[in-house]
């Protein structure tokens, strides 16, 4: 049989119990020091976002990374009252996304400027803040933002998108071209803040910073709308790291939003949408 | 040597080279099997979600989810004009998060409801609209919540939170005691649904279900403010599935964010934070 002269030719394979013996010791030796080097594994929400570099830990000195201050008396702030919540659902059942943005007129940057103060009053963990907003209004970014992402959308559309995805996005009328992206006179690209960094230049963990933001996100759209200026939340599959880059973005900021902002096209329509009624997405107990 | 011996007693090892490429053998089959059975992978951000149950595709007859209508005019809503966006942030930039509540006055039930109707015009990826809001005013159901988070908590404090994570909350003066969930005439559980069904009763796949329902939680905390009630977000580790249980809630639900709400206890205070400034969340292109 072949295969026995090979192994009689072979001093591996003739001493083969002695080899895989060795083997596994490697093997064993390989784990115990892989296992040492990367410290126990604890389960947090954050694991699978930081499978891309690993925090540094110096546990022997944990800093909390705010100040540890007294607490003040908490001051209640303003209100819409009377009948606060009904007014601002009036405002916010207003907004509609839409997809035709006029160029002109152009909305004071100001205005842009109070719509993002207003989200960075968002709650997070730990109070990290973990939001970078980029707010674009040079054309020849605008093109160059508009290039990245039509070029990523047409393989998205034909190839990375599951065909029931691009079914269910069939009734919003959407495309790989991307007018809005230029027509509009303001882009806001919303980077989440994987981690940050402590005054001293340690690591700081960001916890939850993609709810975070996203929270963030939620109140500037109530800003926008408040300002009358109408927008369309995208969310750009696999355009983040060339756009991190256009803009120079470090490496710890990720894209999760990406909004065109500004005032509808004359004659704009918006897809015949119902929403969802209250005993629809309301259960009490 | 004892090794030796042993071969020569034993059937599988005297004849390892057969049974070696036996287990070879099978390995394949079993890799070309599974790779056949679960069809190409397609990257999509909802991968992550859809590990625990795959969702089922019938390719053949792909319907939208939502119907094919013509599109409408877009009809703009209100706005808070003249200064809107101004006045939003000085509306929001009221907000505090606080851990102390009292039980009396209790908001009546229509004021939560207008909020969660606020809430629930936020936009989706392909308007899946994938939030459930669970309100909670019965007093045994808020304590069965407050039994389930102090008991996890406890376990989330002690072993599975990161030191650094237990130092970070130390200004915030949180520990795993939870009063405010008894003490809140609400509490607001926002289930996230992975997926949803249509119509036909197939199920319909919800994209981005995790930023949609936390930028709907934003909204959320936006009319919240607007109605003068206080809140605070919080994400229970491991308490999930405990609580979807417990509010029999489906198994395409989790538990994304739990918020209690109403009014401050007197003397409540709140950590002496500082908010960024614009500066330090805004860049401009």
């Amino acid at each position: 049989m072949e295969v026995e002269e090979l192994i009689s030719n072979s001093k591996v394979l003739r001493n083969w119990p002695s080899f895989i013996i060795g083997l596994g010791l490697i093997w064993i030796l390989k784990n115990v020091f892989y296992k040492w080097s990367r410290g126990p594994q604890r389960y947090t929400l954050e694991n699978r976002e930081e499978e891309e570099e690993d925090l540094e830990d110096l546990e022997d000195e944990l800093q909390p990374a705010l100040e540890e201050k007294p607490h003040v008396p908490f001051v209640p702030g303003q209100n819409l009252n009377p009948n606060g919540a009904e007014r601002f659902y009036e405002l916010m059942g207003g907004r509609r996304s839409i997809r035709s943005f006029k160029s002109h007129p152009k909305p004071d940057l100001s205005i842009i400027e109070d719509c993002i103060r207003a989200a960075g009053t968002a709650p997070s963990g730990a109070h990290t803040e973990p939001w970078t907003y980029c707010v674009i209004e040079k054309p020849e970014v605008k093109q160059s933002i508009r290039e990245i992402v039509e070029q990523e959308e047409l393989i998205n559309y034909s190839q990375r998108m599951h065909k029931q995805w691009v079914t269910d996005l069939r009734p919003l009328q959407t495309n790989h071209i991307k007018e809005y992206l230029t027509d509009a006179p303001y882009l806001i690209l919303i980077f989440k803040q994987i981690y940050g960094f402590s005054e001293d230049g340690r690591r700081k963990r960001h916890y939850y910073n993609e709810i975070s933001t996203s929270i963030s996100a939620g109140i500037l759209l109530g800003a926008l709308q408040a300002a009358g200026l109408s927008s369309l939340v995208t969310t750009p599959l696999n355009c983040g790291p060339a756009l991190r880059s256009l803009l120079n973005r470090p490496i710890n900021e990720k894209l999760l939003i990406l909004l065109p902002v500004g005032y509808p096209k004359d004659g704009c329509t918006v897809p015949d949408l119902r929403r969802k009624s209250l005993s629809e997405i309301l259960v009490t107990f």
